[in-house]
């Protein structure tokens, strides 16, 4: 299975892509990607969300991964904030409807829990193990990137549980 | 000048062409087209917002307007309406932007001072008024293509103040 996690933000999108060899109890995870789309403040909101499509696009284009995962929409933020991501996230979503691609939807506390076990862990923690299961040499970066490849393994991680479930009854 | 005007929402787009002849000091408003895009409940947000970018796209082919003009945000709603909004204005912006449209935004309050007179005029009293300003028989349906128009028509009025006052100087 190869899964695209995105992170969205207005500033920073990041993406990751992993890659999991299925059926095995403990399977490992491959890194084959990530990135972060950094936004131009000179540009327009239009031009700027034609940026993160046409990345986001060729990315998906270039991986051909079977699922893309996201973060839920975490409601907390101001009505300014909450719209300016909405509209980051609308291309995203855009992006892998447009190329026919299944979207999972995890809420911030289960990726969390997923890859570092505690569901309140901070940005270093996600960084750290992410870096840790995918054996990298370093934290990647953008931080965002590190989020995206952390709702990819949380997709990863839940499908397992899933199918291990499954399995057993 | 052809412009196409959109009132993004999370259950119907609308949209709406209106064309002018430019130079006179009282031109004309001429109504091209206008509908609503309603979004179907049984599908995921991905492909409701597909939904949007593939309907919104095919239109502005078709009428090639110069250029696009949308409301801009409103921010007194709650974070939850305002993300799912962002969500459709993202695509429709992206729309403009992949077709190389410039876009323009107004304040609801400007919208409605543009076309009822009254910044605080209802829903009715614009679709009213847009009908009257375009000379249609019957007020336009839905509503969100009323609001289309009246944002159009507004982008009209504007540019027109602005070549005016130019002109004067």
């Amino acid at each position: 299975m190869r899964v695209f996690g995105i992170d969205c933000g207005t500033e920073i999108t990041g993406y990751g892509v992993v890659d999991t060899d299925e059926g095995s109890r403990n399977p490992q995870l491959i890194c084959r990607a990530f990135g972060g789309i950094r936004l131009s403040k000179q540009k327009t909101m239009a031009e700027r969300l034609k940026q993160v499509y046409d990345d986001l696009s060729g990315a998906l284009e270039e991986w051909k991964p079977e699922v893309v995962a996201v973060e839920e929409v975490f409601y907390s933020v101001n009505a300014k904030s909450a719209l300016k991501l909405g509209q980051v996230r609308g291309v995203a979503l855009l992006a892998a409807a447009m190329q026919a691609l299944p979207v999972a939807e995890y809420a911030p506390l289960k990726i969390k829990s997923s890859v570092v076990g505690y569901g309140l862990a901070g940005k270093e923690q996600v960084q750290f193990m992410v870096a840790r299961l995918l054996e990298l040499a370093e934290p990647p970066e953008p931080p965002d990137a590190a989020d995206a490849l952390a709702v990819a393994i949380c997709h990863i991680h839940t499908a397992q549980t899933l199918e291990f479930q499954g399995g057993r009854r």
